[in-house]
């Protein structure tokens, strides 16, 4: 039977937000989780600090966790996945399975959460040796290290002297098929450099990069400060390989602003991996019937200016399930998701 | 008296949005534009096409005007501007001045929209020599003329046989003050040199830029066709200044990939000059008391993952009026803005 209720799946930084908005917007709301936490990806791979004003991920997260709780009409799901959804708009039944057992409910709308995953930089980019080096590892790994205050070289357990970040992998490469840019890697990246030059004072720390884009306030926030404050030695330059010497790491290319061959000695090779559709994304895709672009991510209606509808009537989607977003995207398209499904439940309602 | 309408002061892509939105989600709304026709600043400056799939800005704007005057809720004002607000949330008195004369409305809640201005290319940057020389265009020229199927060199009228754009004029400039990047202007030029190269076939077409910031989806939708289906010309370099001779413009500078200085000759150069906040949006900081960044744009509490709360309860804001934004932003951020207003005005009524 028709319902006001919205289903939210996902319970990272977008489907937080779309669920407490669409809970204060007056509708109750199912959110649904697979881990046995919310917060997403930034409590799932321990981030340490947010590029937002360096906070510190976890208390952010805290905090988005706790609004949408505190609304008193979101009912939070961990555990949890959908694994069917039937009926149409203003009138689905959505199964919900959890360890082993299932349960339908009834809802109106559904808002898509599912966010992405990193891109696994053994696939189809091996000469960058990740899973050949301990110490070469990438962004994710190094926010577990920064997040505890050990960033260390893996190998050994002592501090480097030496860290190198490589941009765009899994980005911007027409081989493995991922020509999009992946938006946040250089601001992360960047903020992982400030991070271990105030963690590891010794350490000198380079960026290889294609382009450094820091769009918007991130430029002044966050790049500026990091050459001028930090130090951090930004290389535009491409790596073409990355070899084992002596116990240290070598890695080579072309310092394209300097126009020669380059070949510099590292303690530890960080790999700013770039985002794919997580494994959730693609599964709800199906689930739902919605089409996705070649690179799996959900699409919705850009050329109309909507950024969080999708062609399922009753079905919207916020985050990084539609491709490459900061937070701030994410964030923001959560709260259009919401707007949007309430409102057509209240229209939906007086169809009724 | 309490009142549960929103007042949204701006007409463009934001405003429009969340006008719409916060109509759909129940309240009434009225909508304050101090020019004469709604669509802000794609119609204000004439756009051509939208980085959108290209879709001519005047249809999607129309389709915009269309959803938001079809909620039957929302009140246009034109020619109208926003001259004093009292009380507080929930129980604003918004003076609306329109030819002299002045209104008096109850509101709940503001949405705050009034964008963005592009930078003006003579200040403190005259050597371009944008009011000297009249060949030396900006991008808000070039659409004009791109949507009027007329791009010539100004000065002849003639078809350009070679024309480059020069990003960052007006960003990512700290002797101008303007140290954040303005985020759009790569992927305006980008697609203003696909169709500078569509409409004038003989053309060639330079782009000369610091870092080419085609965020996300805009790597292969634009970056790439532009270089490998339009055979546009990026640089690496820094341009110095322009100079006029026999009739045509010299641009000096350096190419940074090449590592040498460059003197080239040009039929029209487009400075891609960036966003400042509106005179509107500097004047309704001031109205409605609003803390304002360094940039003179209205700060939102991105620290706590919030892109539209200002620090004045009652009263968000969306899109440019915030800092650089690109239409993807300024509709998500409109959708989130009239999210929260409404679920404000909601929660305010339950405590009357």
């Amino acid at each position: 039977m028709p319902s006001d209720r919205v289903v939210v799946i996902g319970a990272g930084p977008a489907g937080l937000e779309a669920a407490r908005l669409a809970a204060e917007l007056g509708s109750d709301v199912t959110l649904v989780e697979k881990h046995d936490s919310p917060g997403g990806m930034p409590i799932q791979a321990n981030y340490a600090a947010l590029t937002h004003g360096f906070r510190p991920a976890a208390a952010a997260m805290g905090e988005m966790i706790e609004a949408a709780m505190g609304t008193g009409r979101v009912d939070l799901r961990l555990g949890s996945e959908v694994t069917a959804v039937e009926g149409s708009a203003g009138d689905f039944a959505v199964t919900i399975g959890s360890n082993g057992s299932a349960e339908r409910i009834d809802a109106g709308a559904i808002i898509l959460a599912t966010g992405f995953q990193h891109f696994d930089p053994g696939r189809e980019t091996q000469q960058y040796q990740y899973y050949e080096f301990p110490d070469v590892i990438t962004i994710a790994d190094a926010e577990s290290m920064l997040s505890a205050h050990e960033f260390v070289v893996p190998s050994t357990g002592q501090p480097p002297k030496r860290v190198a970040f490589i941009q765009c992998v899994g980005s911007r490469d027409r081989q493995i098929g991922n020509e999009y840019c992946s938006k946040v890697c250089c601001g992360i990246s960047s903020k992982q450099a400030i991070e271990v030059r105030q963690q590891v004072p010794d350490a000198r720390v380079f960026i290889f990069y294609i382009d450094m884009r820091m769009y918007g306030y991130w430029e002044n926030e966050i790049y500026w400060p990091a050459q001028e404050q930090h130090k951090v030695n930004y290389v535009k330059g491409i790596v073409t390989e990355i070899l084992s010497k002596g116990g240290r790491l070598v890695v080579r290319g072309e310092d394209t602003t300097m126009g020669r061959p380059m070949e510099v000695t590292m303690d530890v090779v960080v790999l700013a991996v770039g985002m794919e559709p997580s494994q959730g994304t693609r599964r709800m895709a199906e689930v739902l019937g919605l089409p996705t672009n070649k690179y799996g991510f959900v699409e919705t209606d850009h050329d109309r200016l909507d950024t969080v509808t999708t062609t399922v009537p009753g079905v919207y989607v916020a985050g990084a399930a539609t491709g490459p977003s900061d937070l701030d995207d994410s964030i923001s398209a959560a709260g259009a998701a919401a707007a949007k499904a309430v409102a057509f439940l209240r229209n939906a309602e007086v169809l009724v």
